[in-house]
């Protein structure tokens, strides 16, 4: 196990590193395309659990649809075909044969589920039709990273059919919201919500909503989006309902999905010197109990208190015994440091002579406590660390934002900073970014506090951000 | 919705129709491949979930490996190239360019898992290694047939590494244990445990176990298997560890897996002239209630008290209520049979006048029962269903079941019958069936009854069931 490598300094080294030596991810020899090791897939089935109940409470139902979709499907809608025809990977033999047409393993899923919406929707009793997919899809990439932009990667995409333009809105936004708690409430990662800019929005979408978190080193992740796809896609695939007055109209879609980047963004936002730090509503493991022995006789009266206090915290925590007899207590604190775990109790045969335990946290803080109120304090603390996880990371966040007003002044401060400026709106100014590497983030929904654009100083029609991005 | 095929004296028409009715699947426009609907991934979804659990229980942990295999790969053990080629499909070109070195679509991930294995695997302290995947496969399929036979489907593949080959084997024999209770005890459907005979083994596998259906028109269904995959893979894959004694050793290995076909086991074991029946257990819904009112008074009335019911049973139970104000009664009864919901709750304000309700099962009791009794009663009667449903399914089961000596008499019953017989293990034996579309389904581990094979009349080394096969 090396070092890792100077989180302020060189965090993209920090980032290569951390996501290996916590067994996380591996290299797969498959350019672009991750193995996901069992404690990195276990942080993803905990993110997963939590967004899956929600998408039903939102009342989408999970379904599947086909890998492979035929190339013609992708050439309906003209934008999406021309915004994803680049990555796409083909297949165009099977079963020892040539395919008469080839068929295209999903970059996402649009094309094949609004092809089955066009058969499940006939008239406004159908409606609304609220699907929801979890699925691998395999976009071919130039630059691959570990969770933040792979070859194949892992997501949810919902998909929703209306009677009505509100009604898509609605839903379009309601699904934003759902992505903005997950980000802040449960991964503790404060994001910016707002649309995306017609140069940066979904080919062949009318509205593309966004979540957008930034990372230590300034750049920003978008963490998923929410998209009003409006009827050309209804239109491409001869989707058409009767509504209650008995004519045949097109209905309204949306999608949004969110993605195994999640992980990435997790890692980003908390880590630090030590390793990951997990913060406690997603963490496969919330509380790991080292006991420390040095006799045979002293193992066993702490591996019973131990076991003890596991099933009583059982009940309410996700909590695990460290005893491998092959690393000594020090071995095991640095192995569930690099690994985030939010708490560790250590019960030596000193304390348990006075009924005490000692309670380490991940963000520093260590006390010795009565070994009977231990199962009483370890939820409490478990919520306060996800508090202090949220406001420790808004703090960092806060602190890369600086208004500025011109491109000049933008260019200067990019490297190291989010920046809050005024756009007018057109491709020409956002096309300007471009040759600098950065781009607009997202559009705000607020009031305007930019009144020109930052490039032709034009009135602003909203605030922004712009910033380089993963 | 047309009426159902006579499921006696059609019952692939039956099967064929059902699945759609029922809305579980619906075609797609990728030959081969499935739209599984909401209704039909439910079911899938309650089963993973026990699947799941019993997995971790093994000590297994779930990670994720590639879709894409390089084609070198597949090469690398003998058996296993030549028992796939024909079902690959094959990726060559990507991001817009010819690859240099095709990809394949996962048809099982034994070659990808065992390449990294190779790389986990250092000392004896590393095993056993555990890891199951959920994932979806394709093997192009020449004559698909929804949940039973698709291109792409959808599964859980073990894959563990042992020091000793009686570890491997212990572990072989575990899951396919763990597979006969999920079977039995969850789906209802009794199955019959055995090897593999050599004609029927997996590619590249020392034995392989199964657990097979047999299907009320007599054709045997593997639901999933369980190999010993000894020493080649991890030959072919350089995967090697340093032992106790410091000397290096290839680990012994094993792979079991079972899909989406368990669904389609399902509809077939207890479907009936109405629809689907499902076990408790794995329901989506498990009870339904049916509000029956003519006046606004009467609806507030009925509901009030549904929803009184539902919120005391949805602790225990998956439970819901059809408001569906478009339809009758009678519609709702008829729409929630044909999904075998397995109890039904009808309450009427007559009924309630008695404070009373009507309670029906799915294998067709009914009857009128007190209301404050309802809560304590549905559980009960849930599990006693789930018994009677096994019940009846061993029943029709070995109804099929009979017992032949020579190949002359096996032929003249195999039609509608499952065949017990003897079998001397020999290559030419087995193939013999093949030009009757029979086969050996599997080899029992008990004890001999019958004295010599089938076909050579030689001693028999052990009894077998042969059958036509889905």
């Amino acid at each position: 196990m090396n070092k890792l490598p100077d989180i302020k300094t060189q965090f993209p080294e920090w980032y290569q590193e951390i996501i290996y030596q916590a067994e996380l991810v591996d290299q797969s020899p498959v350019r672009g395309c991750m193995v996901i090791r069992p404690y990195g897939n276990a942080i993803w089935e905990e993110i997963k659990g939590i967004l899956d109940q929600k998408i039903k409470e939102s009342g989408a139902e999970n379904a599947v649809f086909p890998l492979l979709i035929p190339e013609s499907f992708l050439k309906k809608e003209a934008d999406h075909v021309e915004g994803f025809a680049p990555e796409l990977a083909v297949v165009t033999h099977a079963g020892g044969k040539k395919l008469d047409e080839p068929l295209v393993i999903r970059p996402t899923s649009e094309t094949i589920i609004h092809h089955m919406f066009a058969q499940w929707i006939k008239s406004w009793r159908d409606l609304p039709l609220k699907i929801n997919q979890w699925a691998n899809v395999v976009r071919w990439e130039k630059r691959p990273r570990a969770f933040l932009r792979t070859t194949e990667f892992f997501w949810q995409e919902g998909h929703t059919a209306h009677a009505t333009k509100e009604d898509a809105q609605k839903t379009t936004e309601q699904m934003l919201e759902v992505y903005r708690q997950i980000a802040q409430d449960y991964l503790a990662i404060p994001v910016q919500t707002g649309r995306k800019s017609e140069g940066e929005k979904f080919p062949g979408a009318e509205k593309t909503y966004t979540f957008e978190g930034f990372m230590p080193d300034a750049r920003a992740l978008q963490m998923g989006t929410s998209h009003l796809l409006s009827q050309s896609f209804a239109k491409a695939f001869d989707m058409q309902f009767q509504n209650k007055e008995g004519q045949l109209e097109y209905p309204w879609l949306t999608s949004w999905g969110s993605t195994t980047r999640l992980v990435g963004a997790l890692v980003m936002t908390h880590g630090d010197q030590k390793g990951l730090v997990i913060p406690p509503a997603v963490a496969p493991i919330q509380v790991i109990i080292i006991p420390i022995y040095k006799t045979e006789e002293e193992r066993t009266l702490v591996l019973n208190t131990a076991e003890t206090l596991k099933k009583e915290l059982e009940k309410t925590t996700r909590i695990k015994i460290d005893d491998d007899q092959q690393k000594t207590p020090g071995n095991k604190f640095f192995h569930w440091e690099l690994r985030g775990v939010p708490i560790r109790i250590e019960i030596g045969p000193r304390d348990l002579k006075n009924n005490e335990v000692v309670i380490a946290d991940r963000l520093g803080s260590k006390a010795t406590v009565a070994l009977g109120s231990v199962v009483g304090l370890i939820p409490t603390q478990l919520e306060n660390l996800q508090k202090a996880m949220f406001d420790k990371a808004k703090q960092k966040t806060e602190s890369l934002i600086i208004d500025k007003d011109t491109l000049e002044a933008i260019k200067a401060v990019a490297e190291t900073n989010v920046i809050k400026t005024g756009f007018c709106g057109s491709r020409e100014c956002e096309g300007v970014l471009k040759q600098y590497t950065l781009s607009i983030r997202c559009l705000l929904l607020e009031q305007l506090t930019h009144k020109n654009c930052f490039n032709c100083q034009k009135p602003s029609q909203s605030d922004c951000f712009i910033a380089r991005s993963y």
